[in-house]
């Protein structure tokens, strides 16, 4: 098998000369996107690790009455570290032990916001359909391991973390959740934001784990912008997405875990259409690598049952309510994409676009009762004789 | 000024070798486009007619149940032809008889539904806000002249034919609308389908002439497939394209008219995440090259008053619910775009993503209907002490 390309934005520069690159990155990303200058640190913390460090900013206009608002956004996308047979706890340890790396040169870019992918600290066993020993990762949204390793980054570098976990509700029935816990810089656990819809798709087995998410559409204030997160499949619902916007989000994260023939093309469309169509900045965020597992299971759409799950690609980015987006990390290296943003932008575009203005909101909320009524009918016009 | 680049498939084409432009292609546009061989004709009409005939196919996968609903879309995106300020009638004469023959084009390629750019018979003269000589253009859905001219290549070619006008509803006090009458393969009239959200961005000074589409979310049944119209503006706002959707729609025609600086990294994402989180083929049409009005005309965010529109980049494509695209036609020339789409794909895309079964409208309308309500208070979690 042929080696993963590591990105497309990586053979369009070394392939297009200048002027023409310059032509279709305005038009393929928008041309708000520009490099960050991060400290040399970064990046000599990137190569110690064998990590990718890529900084980029995005710029919003000068305003009379208000300052820039900015904001640094800091995505962290990694592969397993042990194999998927090695003991739960070794498993977790070893993740944590890599985001920590990571998280040090978020710390030394100045990151506010840090986020890192769906469930960071397991593999994406959900695949298999097996209860053991996956659901042993399952840990509290209060202070489980991850949790309490997020806050000490929170700590430390004082940032707001996002730390997206397999949940364990042992108040309600112990029943799982996949959920994001969000810690204020201050350490503080501020809540979680479950997942709102769960897939059916592909090797997506996760509804044998976990119900719908019940946590609605919390916006959370934080000291550097109101974030919300939108996890993995929510991205192809733009319901999803429209209520955290409409609820206040000036970011909305993210965290995902998908596969390459599956989704990649969809990959830089929705969470940036996201972006475009609530007026908010998105990030999104995939992991990296392939997952084997002990046992075979089925591929649910005709192939043979198999060991591995697809490639994740990666290519995690940052998308502007003004249309732009960031480049994509590697698809095939553990990463981290610091993004400035000035959140002034959020206003700006809705005062040009006026999206919100023009959405006629009331409308659809009475058309959208009627679907879902028991007597709708659809509005179908035929050929009369 | 720089000569207007072609568009960014020239350009990879023209640069990248062969093994990377198969990388960013499926990347970028998905795997299931594949190019269509026109016959000759089509050609040679466009060369003699100096405009741009692109052929492409998506496929879908076989059933036993059902055989393949093969559909061929045709899209003619066109420049206007005579100067603006030529009498109205002559104007709109001449680009009749531009697009009479381009339409041929579209017979000899055995369209079967093809759709027009947004207001296709006039200059996009919104940007004025001058009553007249624009809104002379105004005219009848029933039996004006630009549905008269369709209703002619329906009958001629056997195709439904899509027609976006400046509407004149006489019944309703003579008030003017942006509307697509939709014309059977009989010649029939089916109906009309209004614009449902209008811009208040830049030049886009619409709503100086007609207010929000009142004729909501319709689908024609016809010969070839379930289709409705959002036009232009509409395809920022998702709801629009959700119930578009949720009233059944196969596919969904975005007659535009925009601009480059404003909305051109936008254009390639908004129809295409319609397609793939509505589970429906959409097609989005664009008008090419620039457009200069007698009088001067304020610019709307802070340049000097000026007589010309942006430029009108083109760049008509098709859109599939499995992620995958067309390339786009020209940022420059009149084209038509033919693309072949087995409707079928439609339904084996829900079966397979499932985002209607997993979209949770019940949720969603109680929580719209909660956010347009006077007591709306966002759900906003703060650090407490």
């Amino acid at each position: 098998m042929a080696a993963e390309p590591e990105s497309v934005e990586r053979i369009l520069e070394e392939h297009l000369p200048a002027d023409k690159l310059e032509i279709v990155n305005r038009i393929l990303y928008g041309s708000s996107s520009r490099v960050l200058a991060l400290p040399a640190e970064c990046a000599a913390l990137g190569e110690k690790g064998n990590f990718e460090v890529k900084g980029h900013q995005i710029a919003a206009g000068c305003e009379q009455l208000r300052s820039p608002r900015l904001v640094r956004i800091g995505l962290i996308q990694n592969q397993i570290v042990l194999p998927t047979t090695a003991p739960v706890k070794e498993q977790r340890d070893a993740i944590h032990k890599r985001i920590a790396e990571i998280a040090e040169a978020a710390g030394k870019a100045r990151v506010n916001v840090l986020c890192m992918q769906e469930t960071f600290a397991m593999p994406f066993a959900f695949c298999t359909r097996e209860k053991t020993p996956w659901s042993e990762f399952a840990e509290s949204a209060e202070d489980g391991p991850s949790v309490q390793l997020c806050q000490e980054f929170a700590k430390r570098y004082n940032m707001v973390v996002i730390c997206p976990i397999l949940e364990r509700d042992e108040v309600h029935f112990g029943t799982i959740h996949n959920a994001a816990v969000v810690i204020s810089n201050t350490g503080k656990v501020l809540g979680k934001s479950r997942k709102n819809h769960i897939p059916r798709v592909g090797d997506f087995n996760e509804s044998t784990y976990y119900m719908e998410g019940n946590t609605g559409h919390r916006v959370f204030e934080t000291q550097f912008g109101r974030i919300a997160i939108n996890i993995c499949y929510g991205r192809h619902h733009p319901l999803n997405w429209l209520l955290y916007g409409l609820h206040g989000a000036e970011i909305v994260f993210n965290p995902s875990a998908t596969v390459g023939a599956l989704s990649e093309p969809m990959w830089g469309i929705e969470a940036r259409n996201a972006a475009i169509a609530q007026t908010y900045f998105t990030a999104a965020i995939n992991r990296v690598g392939t997952e084997s597992f002990p046992n075979e299971f089925t591929s649910g759409d005709g192939k043979k049952a198999h060991n591995a799950f697809g490639h994740f690609y990666g290519s995690s980015y940052v998308a502007a309510p003004d249309g732009s987006r960031t480049p994509g990390l590697s698809r095939t290296r553990d990463g981290l994409l610091v993004t400035e943003v000035d959140l002034n932008l959020v206003r700006q575009v809705k005062d040009k676009w006026c999206f919100q203005m023009t959405g006629r909101y009331e409308m659809y909320a009475e058309e959208l009762a009627k679907v879902v009524g028991p007597d709708f009918k659809p509005n179908i016009i035929k050929e009369t004789e």
